[in-house]
């Protein structure tokens, strides 16, 4: 039997360190490669990175958005993305951030949890704007399955403060009911949970006492976006290891398109990461 | 030069009445049909529905999750699905709900509101959870391709209301803020804006005066839901005509797969609609 998600992650992160790379194939990024704006510029990219921090990262992320622009051909890029980093052995986090009404989440949850996808990924990223009880159809499939789900908590950027930091009838922010709502649903089941939380590096430690989640968390903001690894450090401070991984994208795919310059940065971030998060 | 999303779609339902048919080929739907649940299947249901809604829906919304769990065969009958509404000149909202940070939202631009993408639509629904000024990319798109964007206020599910009826520091609520950072965006224009929101019938009349949206209203929430055209009338009744887009989903499609059940079904629909919004 496979193990889930949450105890297959934090093996990775002890084994490699706790970065994941981000694979942003952006209009800007194929530009400073040199690449056409185009599905072979796309699948040249991707492939690329994937390569170059093979051994290093724990996980690669995707963001979806890159390969959708393309329609059904970028999502066949995208799927040969994920088949060889199948075959190389690397975590996938699927950056969809996904969500809507529970029946319609069976759908997300088909493409990018169950066994039969050629989307299939490690974890998903969704997002609770339609309530954290209308997302169950994808915890399920993800317990299911032995996969994961990050929720969307505190984003990285400014602009979600205003609705994350908002407060319920019983005078709890949003960003606190979903920590709170996902660690309830880790403590149903024995050992480290596989439902995570999105929680930014780019701002301040929260109320909430992040060691109880009892689940990963992925952690964007760090690099371009302006978070440290130090950063990065004080707010997680007491999680238990191998349960904070830490996304860097912009930092090092503007090292590419060599793989020489986009793999020493990779393991300089890795390396950063990983004394500052001991 | 073509007229703006808001106009265009103004126009379309004065001339067909408000309805918009819910195209959302699930495995519970393709089954009470009849159909394997397979490509064939969706390719099979989603041109079924079309071509019954033709001359009376004002718009059709696929449900993407749907297509997606079949990864870029998905998205390949979707592209079939929406060059042969452009050729019935009907309307499409993509109803994917997306929404990300600035920089990635730029990728979402281009794969649903851009002229070159094999997925534009006409309007996309958006998530606001990372702020709306992080939609930025998606409504500058729209504006310059003359598509529109339904940004989600309140949805027509429970579980979201402990979300969009959290207050913020200024004790304004979720939906409300939404409602009003839409408002300002139209009113920057002139003539009736492209940006519009989703607004539930499940529910009660908003505090928002909803006349002043200065865009449209996409409105779920009706037929198996719960709700009814009387309950539309008197949410939107100050509403200008031709601003107020009801969908119907699985009331309509469960009279398929025969083409006449659902013709029938939709016509009713329609009727109804037609006959409390006036």
């Amino acid at each position: 039997m496979v193990d889930v998600f949450g105890v297959r992650l934090q093996e990775r992160i002890r084994a490699l360190g706790p970065l994941c790379v981000g694979i942003d194939p952006s209009k800007q990024l194929l530009e400073a490669w040199g690449r056409e704006d185009t599905i072979e510029g796309l699948e040249f990219f991707s492939l690329a990175v994937l390569e170059a921090v093979i051994g290093t990262a724990a996980a690669i992320k995707p963001q979806i958005s890159f390969f959708e622009r393309f329609g059904s051909e970028g999502f066949q890029v995208l799927e040969r993305l994920m088949q060889d980093a199948r075959d190389a052995d690397i975590l996938i986090v699927a950056d969809a951030k996904r969500g809507d009404i529970g029946s319609t989440n069976e759908g997300y949850a088909d493409a990018w949890l169950s066994d039969r996808s050629p989307l299939r990924a490690d974890a998903l990223t969704v997002s609770p704007y339609l309530g954290v009880g209308a997302l169950s159809p994808l915890f399920e499939t993800a317990q299911a399955t032995g996969r994961g789900v990050f929720v969307l908590a505190a984003t990285s950027n400014p602009e979600g403060r205003i609705i994350q930091t908002a407060r319920t009838t019983d005078n709890e922010m949003i960003e606190e009911v979903i920590l709170r709502s996902v660690a309830e649903l880790n403590h149903r089941d024995d050992g480290l949970g596989s439902i995570g939380v999105v929680l930014g590096a780019t701002r301040d430690k929260p109320q909430f006492n992040l060691s109880s989640l009892g689940g990963p968390y992925l952690v964007p903001g760090v690099g371009s976006q302006g978070a440290t690894a130090d950063n990065v450090a004080r707010i997680f401070e007491r999680c238990p290891q191998g349960t904070v991984l830490v996304n860097v994208a912009r930092a090092i795919l503007s090292a590419g398109p060599e793989r020489a310059g986009l793999r020493d940065s990779a393991q300089r971030w890795r390396d950063d990461l990983s004394s500052a998060l001991l």
